[in-house]
């Protein structure tokens, strides 16, 4: 029997996800909740309804788990240790300095409750942090590199857009060349800020708009901009939706270390991502790791769990046989 | 209490692993264990012990985990089966198409004498594997590339040697880089044998031998060279001893896929090893998993299993809330 998925949330996220879990063979969209009145919300997928939020508690023999597609910011931090008391859950909450928290949060409810639940599932946190850890593990004498991008940065693009004079603004993060070639050589550079990342805005400012003053503001700006080299463009309305409605992203981690009596003997393991569209790559993680929820509850491994508890062959569905077979 | 590790055998990779276990703080190499004279091993480590193979049977209370360093031709496909009966075991058996037949032999004793054996870690098998297998979960429509090298083949190499008139050879496995960037493009390549690895062999001929048959025998080898372009250099005996004694090695793994309705969108997924000492660095990841043995079989979780049914967590000595705090 398929596994029965449903949805929280209908944003680009909760869309990657409807649209990977159609191309599986043993999970099945079964429905998606919303906050908005479902009779406004038209979905792609056919035969599947949508619910109103409320009525998520009085379904719960209908779906093994749940693929919560909120934000980090508001959504995640009361929804997931809400809905584990009903279901099974998955989230991508991804602000990282808050994951212990809502780790012990959604742990609680889903112990008390006997449901499992995978949260921070996604590139970063996710498959970004499998290679942190794998090559840690195997490396323990060595350093981490994390870059990011070539990607429109959401937190970036708020704060642009927030500055006087500023109709529209997009954000993308650059990883400096000579930066990822001193890591990638081994050479185990010390790296600042500014070393690692580029920001670069493109502005389409309001009309009349002091461009000069937009420029500065943004330059300056503490935390967001001021450690890093900024580069602002303004551009049209036009050129904005032309150019600049790519959802795009990617990054690159890297672990520099060495082995051998006198650490005589350089490693270096890089993994990359370079993703078309973040919110389906991220989508596709998900919903590999919800058949893994399945999976474990089935076995009564209940509690909350991140990437790092999970074997990997319970995200496939493939045997243990097949997989031997075919990809080790 | 420290985890009291074993060694089977001493060449370069176990020496690899000896090195590893001194830098570990929760892990003590106890003894070696040699087909060789005891006497006549001379080992690193101070204050530890070299037994004769033969005393292996005889020593079940004194160790948690044997590292087995053979090798997978003739040694593994025996010892592992033969030594589970008595620990738990860790091996590096690489030869792919015989791993379901060496997993099913050491499954039945592992399972019958309740030990955790974990076979095929290295790096292919081992890390890449689990990079084909995250990224197939996560992007199941998609193309998998591996590329190998630049580094020594030992198979090929052997292969040179057993040519008359060769005194002595090594052999090199070269990506080709138009084939790489190829792949990283993201435009799916369909690539033949040849486009994707160079070989190139440095041979030392024996005095007056005829170096054009050489060079053609290598060639045109079935198998081994004639579906690729290779290159053959002569060079003399102490060429040879000062630049070609490394054992570094390396290679790529990439996944290039598609999601969205009509796969319009495009991702790339590539994991890479540089590596200065290949066995040093299969020792390191035999390590990791030594660790995650001893956990499974604490656990009651017996069997044989592959790097595929390993938590990753438990390949690290930090504990969960600190995994989640630094590396998530």
């Amino acid at each position: 029997m398929s596994t029965r998925v449903g949805i929280i949330g209908y944003g680009n996220l909760a869309k990657g996800v409807e649209c990977a879990l159609s191309k599986t063979s043993d999970m099945e969209l079964k429905g998606i909740f919303t906050r908005r009145d479902p009779a406004s919300v038209t979905i792609k997928s056919e035969g599947v309804n949508v619910y109103s939020i409320d009525a998520l508690k009085d379904m719960k023999d209908e779906f093994d788990v749940m693929i919560l597609c909120g934000g980090s910011a508001t959504d995640l931090p009361k929804q997931t240790q809400e809905y584990v008391k009903y279901y099974n859950v998955i989230d991508s909450f991804d602000t990282h300095a808050k994951i212990p928290e809502h780790f012990k949060n959604v742990d609680e409810q889903a112990l008390l409750n006997k449901h499992v639940a995978i949260i921070s599932c996604g590139w970063d946190p996710g498959m970004f942090s499998l290679t942190r850890l794998y090559s840690n593990c195997i490396l323990p004498n060595g350093t981490d590199y994390t870059f990011w991008g070539k990607g429109v940065s959401q937190g970036h693009s708020d704060a642009i857009r927030r500055v006087k004079g500023v109709k529209n603004g997009k954000q993308y993060t650059i990883p400096v060349d000579s930066a990822l070639e001193a890591v990638r050589s081994g050479s185990n550079p010390e790296l600042t800020t500014r070393q690692k990342h580029t920001r670069e805005c493109f502005i389409v400012p309001e009309e009349g708009a002091d461009l000069a003053a937009i420029e500065k503001e943004i330059k300056e700006m503490p935390n967001y901009f001021s450690d890093y080299d900024t580069t602002v463009h303004f551009i049209t309305e036009q050129e904005f939706a032309n150019n600049h409605g790519g959802m795009a992203h990617g990054g690159f981690v890297f672990r520099s270390g060495s082995t051998g009596w006198n650490n005589e003997n350089k490693h270096v393991i890089e993994y990359s991502l370079k993703l078309d569209s973040n919110p389906e790559f991220t989508a596709s993680v998900l919903v590999a790791y919800a058949r893994a929820a399945v999976r474990l509850a089935a076995k009564g491994d209940f509690g909350c769990k991140t990437v790092f508890d999970i074997a990997p062959a319970l995200l496939s569905p493939c045997d243990g046989a097949e997989l031997r077979s075919h990809l080790l």
